[in-house]
């Protein structure tokens, strides 16, 4: 399944605030002074890494939006794989333009696509079971939709977008409400009738007290495999599983095996290595 | 030497557009609906990990923004060595606002500690030769001034903070005008003279040139240890040397060894790992 | 139950701006030529009209954002019901700052008490039924987050915020995707684990499709009471009901009474009688 | 006479408000998910209602903004008189676009085509007196321009834009000064020749001072029509007269038939009932 | 009389901006590296030159901003005569600060002192006739208001604030319209009654139009000393005089002696020069 | 050289807040109501006295933001020398858009070509020295970059462009840190490697201490044109000279021979004298 784009109008702020923070307040004065203003180039968007491409959107907006001439191509859309290699799109116009708005067309590309490979290699790594990688509220400040966004194309499934979006009842709410029962009952009748509720357990005695009240969801918090798999048992398909707690790419899939409906991976968005991609020369 | 904090102009608009993007259109209908709203209570931050504070004046802004009712005290400031189960801060006053700030604030700390920690590291690693360790523009958009404060913090030196407070003459640059002799001259000529340029070279030919311009400083770019010594043996102090390309804790110390003034790499900002740090019962 | 204040951070924007719209590029001409300087008053927020307050924290907000020397008491918070000339609350300071944030003062709390004041009379009016008013996304551009806060405070529910919080597959989606089951299908694989899906449907054949898909919520558009009723029995608790179209004062006793959950009515936000409310003499 | 566009430049700040708002961190998640992106559509603006359109600009911007491929055809342009079923413009382009931006368009368009068909109608009421509709400052917070533009279109006329483009001196203003004539020449001692300065008064004996006086309009509060007409007669045309305080479709004729030349309606804008448009297949 | 302050409101955005646009991503490197962060002084602003205080607010606000710890005492307050060294007032607090917001400051003080200062000069230049000075729209592009809003200060009046506060008919207007009754007619139908009307007259003969249809305000371009005469003559107090045309403070007090009722001066904004104020020791 | 123009990004906010300013909530009333919106003009940017042009991108923007359909064409591009009389561009479209537009398109055009006038005319009366005139940061709040912009037209070099890229040492810091030694070190320090470092010296033992630490540039100020001559010959090219303190156009050829490097001139942006152009029929 293709996964839809942004819209523009949420991506274009963001590009324009990261293109004004590198041109600073005189702009490229490296590329300015050097290269004429009538000169044409062709370069290339090129994968020096295999991995899964995402956010090209963004990087080819910093393009046209230092200079509408510049022309773009898209040969591998976000979602593609990667070999080392591979063109990813091709641009084209006044050479200015083009090694001006490189760098944050890179940073915007090589993050998100770090993020879009990562997310796909332990999709991979997890399958044939059932299990889902799933993304946290742990992003970089200002970036989060785009993060998702990115987790989204890599194979991965959203978590809450905000504090706003769903109910998540840790450890702290029940504490303070004086037991998860309160703590359910009051979400429940504060909000919306599309909302969710999902409950953070870290027992099975826990566990059964979220079966009794019927939450949408339950977040089991570092649980192991085995601990894991009969609770997952436990709730036999009532409520959707999900497991978190330093999940990586070893530990995944033994936990993906456990029949957990979601795994949660909060390095995903906090500690994305780069993709390496670069701008070359056609 | 104590790293002078940023600007709270500065920091503020960034603090509110990533509370303004966890809240959403209805804030946190979690702890709104289960916390009450005349509940105190008093927290830490604590690190889990060990590494080195940056960014604590932005996670406190955002407790105080959600709540200025919220008070905060600083135990272990930025810059401050952590060990693990360290408190960097508390946190006291109106619950609600501590749990509703909590993911924003931890977002800031964890990221900006990870870069001051992995700035430290590395430098650490290259002690005691004279190198220091510098950061690159391949950083978050968006998060370039925070980013590279917590370079700071950490030991490190910046490098540009944009395209348009310093000339860094690249190949391409150099394709284009013909020559780095051209290029140097066209930059010179274009620029104030609080301008800086620095060239980068990939050779010794190329170095020779250099010199004979008298640039203000130099991009060895991609040398192994022996080529690059020999380069900066050549410059012999006339210019600032920097190296760059793929260094990373291993092959740093060699790299420092031959007496080169700058490592520059990317990775501590577009690559970095979250320090680990939560907010606890006090 | 009370029902939660928006963070201050969301609203403050909203009342900068009102305040700037209604400032100008010279301000308040009249009180400045006319009312000294050094001249203090005091004056109190007034019913003049039975409702429900709703919107005291944007008004008390323009009053100090134009002078922050003004005070504010409370009489009656958000919530309280009023009866003409209840006293909702005193400001008193700098006159020329009272009569200056006057208007923008009232004009948030005379619309968002309006919208209250609807919600709790048609909330009343369907008592003891459960069946409780929900809002849509007929809303005035910009305000929206603070039109739903007022239906919450009038004892409504709310709907989605915007697109992207929930589901709702209308008769379009279902015609373009070819049928109500291709509609969920794709809909349940796109989205995130604690998104919920509302299904719009327009007669006993749907609603059984719906059904058997086991959507969360069916939006039963345009039926009479009797239909309802039958929906409304078929449906048995398996998914939460809510019934829309053209629904008002006198007719919503009867669309309760069939034991739908959720009454949906655009017209308390697109169409608000304002509650008046004035500044008066203390 | 046609009333003239709002400029582009003022309205696409409020339309990209909206359709932000609307879109929240994820856009529009069920049509991203339903609607094939290569499905286009033609779909028409439909009045369900007789009426006055008003604010197809932003409706249309929404569209486009939304996906600029979207085509627009306007058959009505706003001040057309509409009957039910009457085509207002036609949009054709990218369903997906279609979809995610009507909530939005109908938002502007059914609000602003209300408040002019609500100023159409009484402007109707008081044909053939010269008294003309006028609209006040009690409006929606951030939605000023368009309101009030939306009374032009129905044919009424403007009062002032905000606190700075005319002086317009109440009740407190005068019991502050001591009395009508110390308020009047402050008031003109302060501001420029090109600011107009009304007087409210509420008896005869008020308005022989504001004639004395000479200032360019009284607003004359709260009067019946018989002391409304000796205050008119009163004047004789030397200043412009207004008459204000809880004028409906029902009294505006008596009202207007004393000779007045304004009459001033609050809820023109702060009650005003959405006129209904839907998006209907073409 | 004394000039009201600008709503802190208006000017805080400003400020913010000149701060930020100095500090840039990294704020004042010089200070944060040479002052301790625990040193504390006390400066004061002081005039090098006589004139008119205008702009204190900014200046002042600018140090705040910048560190919320730096105490002000006014001395003298926007309006007040200066001789050089007075001091204007004092500031005290973080060093640091000081020195950061100084330029800041300064360049909003000297620059609106200036053309106070011009204003003042030029209306004790035509003591004792009636008329008194105006500005224009030619203003620096963002800063018209406080522009303005000097002007006041030095005892001038204000024109229109931009082009949607009054009508102002210009030769082009009349040229497109068909002469100077077809250009008042439409403007008169197509404003609301609080909106004046004035129309730039360039002979006699258009003087007689403008009298006959009876507009506010009369705009006398480039008329000498005695056809200005010949027109305030005809005029005889039935209409707003505003003579403009290249006035400077050598040909003004012929130009007052005419009777005129302002004097129209486009470079007391356009071309400002600024008034020395300095930031010295206490 | 040509000068390189700004972004397209950099400007653009800056022009939509001018026009934003300029059409206040209700547009151009005078025009709207008087100008068909059919008819179609053509107009030119002339000058109406001899000088350089610079900010035709500002002012050509302001003209397509407010009607997109009018078409420009330059015939003297920012950098040309004016005759009086000389076409600058021609603008043709809707009537309305153009006199809407036509204040702040020449408000940005008459103030930064009276910038680079100046800057030209001073730059030609110290030819054939070699120094070089440059600014400071006393510019206008919000308009910085381009009246750095318009130095750098008007053949002049630009000095910092913030408090954050480069190092500038006054007497202040010098008095803080004890001396200029420890200033100048503190500064290395603390400041990466592309950041120079100028010092402001006020005699000749300054500046041997400013030789022997080995800044980058020295800031020789209030030095007449004897003692200037002595401190240049004694740097002897060692470092960077600039000069400053009331330079004006009669004492900026002495100063010029004495050999300085640059001439820094306050009033070139803080005093700035308006370019005469106006907006007239083809």
């Amino acid at each position: 399944m293709t996964v839809s784009p942004l819209p523009l109008l949420l991506i274009d702020p963001m590009v324009r605030n990261a293109l004004t923070e590198d041109l600073g307040r005189a702009g490229d004065i490296t590329t300015d002074a050097i290269v004429p203003a009538d000169l044409s180039a062709r370069l290339v968007l090129n994968a020096r890494q295999a991995g899964v491409v995402a956010g090209l959107d963004c990087a080819l907006l910093a393009f046209r939006l230092i200079d509408p001439r510049i022309e773009v191509r898209v040969l591998r859309p976000d979602g593609s794989a990667l070999a080392p290699g591979d063109v990813i799109a091709e641009v084209s116009g006044p050479a200015r333009g083009l090694l001006t708005a490189e760098r944050v067309a890179l940073n915007f590309l090589g993050h998100l696509s770090g993020i879009a490979s990562a997310t796909a290699a332990i999709t991979a790594a997890i399958r044939p079971h059932k299990a889902r990688v799933t993304c946290t509220r742990k992003t970089m400040p200002g970036l989060r939709a785009l993060q998702k966004y990115a987790v989204r194309v890599g194979g991965g499934a959203n978590h809450r977008f905000g504090l706003d979006d769903a109910v998540l009842i840790k450890d702290n709410h029940i504490a303070v409400a004086g037991g998860i029962r309160l703590a359910v009952l009051r979400a429940r009748a504060a909000v919306g009738h599309l909302v969710k509720i999902e409950l953070e357990v870290d027992s099975l005695a826990q566990l059964d007290e979220a079966l009794a009240l019927g939450v949408d969801a339950v977040l089991l918090d570092n649980m192991g495999p085995d601990l894991l798999r009969d609770a997952v048992r436990r709730v036999d398909g009532r409520m959707i599983t999900e497991a978190s707690g330093r999940i990586n790419a070893e530990t995944a899939p033994a936990m993906a095996a456990t029949g957990v409906d979601l795994l949660s991976i909060g390095w995903l968005t906090h500690s994305a290595t780069v993709l390496d991609i670069g701008l070359d020369a056609a």
